[in-house]
């Protein structure tokens, strides 16, 4: 029969063939999850091919074509690295290409010419000279955070058209007739950017932002019904019923959202008009929503670690407040609700004055009941905590009004 | 004398002159506390100089040189876009435009080649049709977390260069050449920034979250005994006491750093040792500290905002818990600043287990304060908060304490 060896291999080879296939069945079905979950993601791919398919034919049936040096590089460039997720991201950066292109691409020239007049001894010091000092300069003021928001991608842009142009051997004449080139390609590259991007299924940053906020709310409303429903039947779950643990955290979104609201209201503010919002809608407006959201959702941190510590409230003490809290909780989540149908339709809501007093009273009634709780009961504090952190939320709700009303007149 | 309006249009343009010069002012005077800040951002600018100029000296003076669409403009690029901050990013950067650009230029290479032997009315076919599929392939495989985080830019470099070799009109004996120039190209750039990133001054991302974390550990402690001290000191402070709100404010930075410290650990990764770090340094871990940070920055924001609600508790009751409460502010405060000692000094600390046993004492006098307090205040909820928010710290710093020991061992 066979030596040891050989089935040993065999078995190891085996091993490694079945360990990369279902690597690779795991990885499959990430990644159609990733797809499923957006389906506008898989559509945001096809627009890239689209696109590049689009301007590698546009210079293939062209006579001018002359390989990877030529024009068709810098279009096919220009496509790769405009071409965003969303309209306002393509905008941004295919403004920032071409300003920065055209600004350094004239500075460039302007040294050059400079250069060329001070003598052959002296141009190779002033033309590297210049590239650094406005290298140093140029990246060191991506950290001021204003222009980093802003015109980060520019700046590279900026610095390597200036040290190619600046660097090239070419005489003037002949740099400005590059340019023209340079120009005409750049503009196709964008152009059939943004035509594919605007045209087929657009993805706006704003509405994005929109929902995003709009959504979170709900989630926000969800989760705090979630958790004190959580906190106070607990003892009752545990004899079979499911604890609603999944909709109560839904809270985390709203945590760590910060930094893509704060990337898309920097995006929304590119993109023109679209849908119900006009050119200058105020963005900002929704980022000051988000904060309060956030600090609901610090609150509710606070709270949901309080419920989950080993500390457990008496029973009679729950009893005695759980109608004051359950009540507070459902008019709070309901003001989060209304707000939030309120930014989705953009309009202001009637009954949310209603619904902020409901909310207001029951924050009396759970004061109420707390003053006459039976005051043997030392670890009290969960209970306490439920109007703690209706304070804030009675505070941040006012905020949200006073807020979602600006967004709306 | 004058018309009015040279009178008017004089005054116009002194308006604008002085509005131009005090926006530079104050351009110029943010860009100057950037740089004092951390002087290290100046160096970084004035090492990306360095970089380009020594890259464009090296083929200024060669004769292989011939212009912006010839080698040089590889070099060139290269370290304009590999050359990053910390000497991680400019490895992750090099090493993702290396593997891409070669694996893309194999690839293309191939496809050519196949669609070479198809035929002259296949060849374009097959050839967009390529660019296309990986294309999109490419770009969706974008939106996949794992490879976001770690080959995004590489996934660029792989579109680019795919394309642009796909699409090229050379046969494939000339590629092959080319391939091969651009292997020089793209490793005297990249060569060049590891030189300068890693010689002249170097940041190490490891080293800047190890920094990062341990000074968000003094701050969070800082800003607890500030904040408890504001609490209950806040009546004496209205009669000309300074409020000491600028140190108590420090947990603030520790609520939005996450992104930060994801970055940086992602990025520490890719670092050789350095200092007093191994080549595998439990970077993760630091991650796990820092999230225990930020709950316990959570629960500081909810204790600031109840703090600053108008709802004040009575001034006895205040003085009943005043010492528990400042106590156990101190002994939480003393238990991080260890814990940032020991993360400090990467040796596990001594002391650190006597001052957790003393800070469970803190919360055990507190629980003994609160429980003898004259029981008819309603309004108690802020000193019981002072113990809510104890204990999610001291279940924090039993995890810290955890978590450090696994750093240091």
């Amino acid at each position: 029969s066979q030596p040891v060896w050989v089935d040993r291999a065999w078995a190891w080879l085996t091993g490694i063939v079945l360990a990369v296939v279902s690597k690779a069945v795991g990885f499959g079905r990430k990644a159609w999850s990733v797809g499923s979950d957006d389906p506008r993601r898989v559509v945001h791919g096809v627009k890239v091919g689209t696109g590049l398919t689009l301007v590698s034919l546009f210079y293939y049936t062209r006579p001018l074509y002359d390989g990877v040096g030529g024009w068709a590089m810098w279009a096919v460039m220009t496509v790769v690295v405009v071409f965003e997720y969303t309209v306002g991201g393509c905008l941004c950066k295919g403004f920032n290409r071409a300003i920065a292109t055209s600004t350094a691409g004239f500075l460039a020239v302007g040294i050059h010419w400079a250069a060329s007049k001070a003598g052959e001894k002296a141009e190779p010091v002033i033309l590297s000279a210049s590239v650094f000092i406005l290298a140093s300069a140029a990246t060191f003021s991506r950290f001021i955070p204003a222009i980093k928001a802003r015109f980060d991608y520019g700046i590279t842009i900026f610095i390597l058209t200036f040290s190619l142009v600046a660097v090239s051997g070419y005489r003037v004449d002949q740099l400005l007739f590059l340019a023209q080139e340079r120009v005409y390609t750049i503009s196709i590259g964008v152009g059939i950017c943004l035509i594919v991007c605007v045209l087929v299924c657009p993805v706006w940053a704003g509405q994005e932002l929109h929902l995003l906020v709009s959504g979170n709310l709900v989630k926000l409303a969800d989760s705090l019904q979630g958790l004190v429903e959580e906190c106070f039947m607990e003892d009752e779950a545990e004899e079979g019923k499911e604890l609603p643990t999944a909709k109560s955290r839904g809270y985390k979104c709203v945590l760590n959202s910060k930094a893509t609201e704060d990337s898309q209201a920097n995006l929304a503010k590119w993109e023109p008009g679209h849908g119900r919002f006009r050119f200058r809608h105020p963005w900002s407006q929704y980022l000051k929503v988000a904060a309060a959201m956030r600090y609901c959702a610090y609150c509710m941190e606070a709270f949901n670690g309080s419920i989950s510590s080993e500390i457990k409230a008496p029973e009679d003490m729950k009893s005695h407040l759980r109608g004051a809290c359950i009540k507070l909780s459902l008019d709070s989540s309901n003001v989060l609700k209304e707000l939030s149908s309120s930014i989705m339709s953009m309009k202001e809501s009637r009954s949310i004055q209603c619904l902020v007093v409901e909310m207001k009273n029951g924050v009396q009634e759970l004061q109420v009941a707390l003053r006459s709780l039976p005051t043997d009961h030392v670890k009290k504090h969960r209970a306490t905590l439920s109007l703690m952190e209706a304070m804030p939320l009675v505070t941040a709700a006012s905020l949200l009004i006073e807020v979602s009303e600006r967004v709306e007149s």
